[in-house]
């Protein structure tokens, strides 16, 4: 074998058996070349080498996406100081400020696309969400905030509403005349939004529905709006016609009067005042006493009431009608993932940069040694991270895509609504916590300097903690997407028996192996290939890596489904029962299965297929091959991550096993020369950065104390050191 | 086989191989009876019977461990109001706020307990960390500010200088007359002390030492007491003399005109600004050009410099008296051990109390349903947490008995004072990365609730995220662990070629086999067991745990070790790089280590044997079995995160690996109904926690929706809920 792939890491390898991966990956890697230069930028002089590299501009651009426009007209926006985050400001001025910047998107008339166009907005869903989530890198609280108003308040009067709330409540929600609260969750039910306590029961004689609130517990809480700047909400309510209650309802209902700010009749509430994060937003609780809103105010696509009292609802079921109205809220969670993914990117192009930078226990202090991201440590602290983040991405793509298909009506059937669902909830959880690991790990990576706040991380960090639980608390979005694995996997086998369903899971993953050979034997013949390096090829193998992920997920659900078999006899309770008794592996199976997601989306971008809107085209052959190793990082180290897994379910043999951990701690150092270009390619300049050690400052002070012990040495003032004592042996 | 301990976990289990594990277990447990009870306090109608059960106030004592009436003394002063943090304050004004409140400690007497009785103290080590450590209840900053003022400004005069400097600068330091910053760390250089850029250059001349920073990396940086209140400073630098640099030495720097407050003439410096946490305290920069400081402001235990400027000390390595040093400050790291643990018990305190009264996803709203805790995933969440707290807690007990026996001359050798730096070290890191990690976790599983600040855990997890960081970033500490483990491992093997180092870890495993059988032929034996609960049973085994836990660590020194021996004879750069290449196995292998620390401190305080000061004694037998579900959780949880290893490495077969997870889920549950009692043990009431949920509102907002339901139930008033459509099917 030759060496192909111009490697430009420093560190010599002594690890034979990594050597021999180095050379086996390279082989594959021997792809016709297309004018790859190396990072001085000088021809390779061996015309059949592809050499590593990254065309920051055009993977900047295929990062971009779809709405690539509006995200940079968005980043645009978030550039201009007015519309940043002052840190250390009081929560009532942060609260000011907020609200004051939500005007200044009125003016810009960014916050309209997702309207529609009789009421001046653009009918762009996707667009709508790709220019919000870019305000998160401003301030997070003006994200949040603006979401509440047009994305919560605005988007259920819009779709949970018919022609008349468009026509009534619309221009003063889109002009932020009436800025709104979504008052669904409550404080006895946080994620258990059809067990909320409050009423909303239809009076037949004035024609209207009196809202009542009738425990401490079902005051409606963390709403932003509410503790100030609310003249109205959507208000989520048990809707009770004829001593009937049809379930969650949403009615718009008046909170304060405009001219003096104060609470209407019979509405009360409160401040939830200092929160962890997100201070510019005025979260608070309210309640209700006989508070009247005329029959109109129910937002009545799902569900309506005659004057007689008579309830009627275009879906039979209540259950499906109560996710079909959940359903419309989606955009919440397609959001939070596409925020968090873009904090990420903030967050590693400041931890990058800075480890690029900064020098630590180098031998002396005049000389040009490693810097922070040459060591081993800080390399596999930062460079999986920087995989996942772009696995992040490219699935966000695709979940903004699937929403925009869904809700722009080009694809909107059912099942496509189920799947948007089920793709947000997989997708949420897994990168509002990637999120808050990368800023931890970006902080702690940063020292001293990671815990100021002029450096960022520490206040993102604070405002993203809340995105785990908001929009749907993350462990019971997981055990959504579990449920569907469950019922998908059950529909499928309805009528079989238990061996039936045994012998699935090893089908499955025969049917899923795209070369033909079933995962299990491939696994089972690994004891015959006779070298760590060879089973790193196989497992660099994108259709090996999906396998052994795919199998994983089958497997678990499999596993889950035949021991909650039993349930369909059991009692209600003893069926709850046996589920908690798994309810860990179910939501492990949920997890397996987001990642799967998020690999197969990182996949089809490697192979120019991002966006499926063509914004792929021209991929150079040096970025190709940085791209396969980020996702080649990100697969093995999900396989890595749940090794024993893998070795107890004998998918992989200890001797391949063993190898994934070395491949991956070796792409990580092949990976470290290009990341400064990577995190470039985010797209993030010094105006959304914002970061005092991310401005290149601690590249000059590090040079200022090279010279000086430079320039006193050579002119023979540098004190010697003391001299060491004989050492006596 | 019969059921002899009372399992008071309702869930049925319908796992064959766990209910053997259960039977498996009870039979260990079988000791003599002791006067048990049941949680409802009736005694078991068996005789034969240990019931499971927390004796709170005795448990509560035990935690308390040596220094018991210092830190309930220290609670007082932490209940009272005034010494606690007001949310939301401004940076000024919580500035303002702790400040008095180290007046309020200097007049409580409590911060004196250190020092020597010559100058007023008590010259009680133990005690004054035990003491200090409980303010981070309080509020963190109020810990770590007072930590400046005494524990690092003041210990460095303490143990740096003599008796001139303790006549004349502690008096005023003691009294808060002079506030004062540890001026070490600088912006150039976090936890690289040795390679600071400050100068102290002695002038023969005046007999005045010159202190200069030369470049901008060499600004002293994130000092406490620096930006606002120091008056003076214990500056670090490098000591020249007659042209010779001996190296990092401490002196006593005059910093502001008391009158003032303006710093004096040739010092300068800005504020840190605001932080990610621990904003009362005024974290500030400093730089010195050309300032003059008499001779006799060397603190000059380690090193002195005569008037004729000859430079003397009584330890003739410099980099021997460079550790000693700095070892002498060592005390931080002890601190910052305790604080954290003493943070993740107020965590857990308040995640618990919230876990055991909350409902959530309950079938119908007026029944006495699960709370979040009876969820797995939710005991799945918490108590490997709670157990990762206990163990933590009973080592801290260790490392700071082992802190007293050093500072008080009691057992203070070269080796108890490297044993002392280690176990700090070790401790530490996982410590405070633990009390993130439970914050977290409860915050997450508190939900909504959890984010606002009046539920304590964000401000807290604010505070404590950068003790991750400083006394010591957690990584560079771990490889201080490492190379300590390196350098007694190549101690004894200084003339051992290859292949007996190869043998040794076996050999050494075998050694400590306490029942005289190696634990790799153990391993190999696995496979006749046959049975899953027959491995478990093993596994419960202290001595296995030890031997699965210290064979890893071992096996990892050892493995490293001989892919460093080659370094010796390479080029300082070449060595350097082979460090680094396996930089994440050395971190990896002394975390193992730290965490075996743990694990042996955690065993022996079930022998009743936290404190080695008989305050074990009176364990009741049914203390001893929750005790030893908490131990076994925390050591096979340790063996199941490192599942992976032990799988490749062939010390557990698959079987028995598979019953570590199982066995780990059941023990969470079998603990889950002590879990409130455990919490209790720890002793912080309601002024500690201060937590809205954990007060019992929950409860309270609970028990009036369900007596809503079943109210309005009984009277008939609650609508009926719409009726299904008919199945279609």
């Amino acid at each position: 074998m030759t060496h192909t792939v111009e490697n430009t890491t420093t560190a010599p390898s002594t690890d034979e058996a990594v050597e021999v991966i180095e050379n086996d990956l390279d082989e594959s890697a021997r792809v016709p070349r297309k004018g790859g230069r190396d990072k001085s930028g000088a021809k390779s002089e061996r015309s059949d080498v592809v050499v590593a590299r990254t065309d920051v501009e055009w993977l900047g651009r295929y990062l971009l996406g779809t709405w690539a426009d509006v995200r940079l007209a968005s980043r645009e926006l978030t550039a201009r100081p007015e519309m940043q985050r002052i840190e250390g400001q009081t929560m009532a001025d942060h609260r000011e400020r907020v609200f004051g910047q939500l005007k200044l998107l009125v003016e810009d008339g960014a916050v309209h696309r997702a309207f529609p166009k009789e009421q001046g907005g653009e009918d762009d869903h996707g667009g709508n969400i790709a220019g919000f989530e870019e305000l998160v890198t401003a301030d997070p609280s003006l994200q949040i905030k603006s979401g509440v108003q047009w994305g919560l308040f605005g988007a259920a009067v819009l779709h949970l509403g018919t022609a008349y709330h468009h026509e009534t409540f619309l221009p003063a929600i889109m002009s932020l005349e009436v800025p709104g609260a979504f008052a669904m969750t409550e404080t006895g039910h946080g994620s258990d939004v059809a067990a909320i306590g409050t009423t909303a029961t239809y009076d037949e004689a004035s024609h209207e529905f009196v809202l009542d609130t009738p425990f401490r517990g079902a005051w409606k809480d963390y709403l932003g709006n509410a503790a100030k700047d609310g003249l109205a909400a959507v208000v989520f309510a048990q809707l009770v016609t004829k001593n009937v209650n049809h379930g969650v309802h949403a009615f718009y209902v008046p909170l304060r009067d405009p001219a003096t700010g104060e609470f209407l009749p019979g509405i009360g509430g409160e401040d939830d005042g200092l929160k962890g994060g997100l201070n510019g937003i005025d979260n608070g609780r309210l309640h209700f006493t006989g508070v009247r809103v005329p029959r109109a105010n129910l937002l009545n696509r799902y569900g309506d009431v005659a004057e007689d009292g008579t309830y009627s609802s275009p879906i039979e079921s209540p259950g499906r009608r109560f996710f079909t109205m959940l359903g419309t809220l989606v955009q919440g969670r397609v959001s939070l993932d596409g925020a968090s993914v873009a904090a990420a990117k903030i967050a590693l192009t400041i931890a990058v940069t800075y480890g690029n930078e900064r020098r630590q226990f180098t031998a002396g202090s005049d000389t040009d040694e490693e810097v922070l991201l040459d060591y081993q440590l800080h390399q596999k602290r930062l460079m999986p991270k920087l995989a996942t983040t772009y696995a992040a991405s490219f699935a966000h793509e695709q979940l903004l895509t699937k929403f925009d298909q869904v809700f722009s009506g080009a694809a909107d059937t059912d099942d496509d609504r189920q799947d948007l669902e089920t793709l947000a909830a997989a997708l949420k959880p897994l990168s509002t916590w990637h999120a808050l690991e990368t800023l931890q790990e970006a902080r702690e990576a940063c020292g001293g300097a990671g815990f100021l706040a002029e450096n960022r991380l520490v206040g993102l960090r604070a405002d993203l903690d809340i995105y785990a639980t908001f929009e749907g608390d993350n462990h019971v979005l997981l055990q959504l997407v579990a449920k569907r694995l469950l019922s998908d996997y059950s529909r499928r086998f309805a009528k079989a028996d238990f061996g039936v369903l045994a012998r699935y899971v090893v089908e499955q993953a025969s049917d899923r192996a795209v070369h033909g050979s079933g995962l299990r034997s491939l696994a089972q013949r690994v004891a015959d290939f006779g070298s760590t390096a060879r089973s790193v090829g196989q497992l660099r193998d994108p259709d090996a890596q999906r396998q052994l992920l795919t199998d994983r997920v089958e497997t678990m659900v499999g596993d889950v489904a035949a021991k909650l078999r039993p349930a369909s006899k059991l009692s209600q309770k003893a069926a709850a029962d046996l589920f908690n008794q798994h309810q860990v592996e179910i939501i492990e199976a949920a997890r397996a299965h987001a990642e799967l997601l998020q690999w197969e989306a990182f996949t089809q971008a490697v192979e120019g297929d991002a966006g499926a809107h063509g914004v792929g085209a021209g991929m150079d052959d040096g970025t190709r091959v940085v791209l396969t190793w980020l996702r080649d990082l990100f697969g093995l180290g999900l396989v890595e991550k749940h090794l024993a897994w893998y070795l107890l379910n004998g998918r992989l043999s200890p001797q391949r096993a063993q190898a994934v951990g070395q491949y991956t701690q070796r792409l990580s150092a092949r990976i470290r020369p290009h990341a400064q270009d990577l995190v470039k390619a985010f797209g993030y300049g010094p105006a959304h950065t914002r970061a005092a050690i991310a401005t290149g400052a601690e590249k000059t002070r590090q040079a200022e104390a090279r010279d000086h012990y430079r320039d006193a040495r050579a002119a023979g003032t540098l004190p010697a050191p003391e001299k060491k004592p004989k050492v006596r042996r």
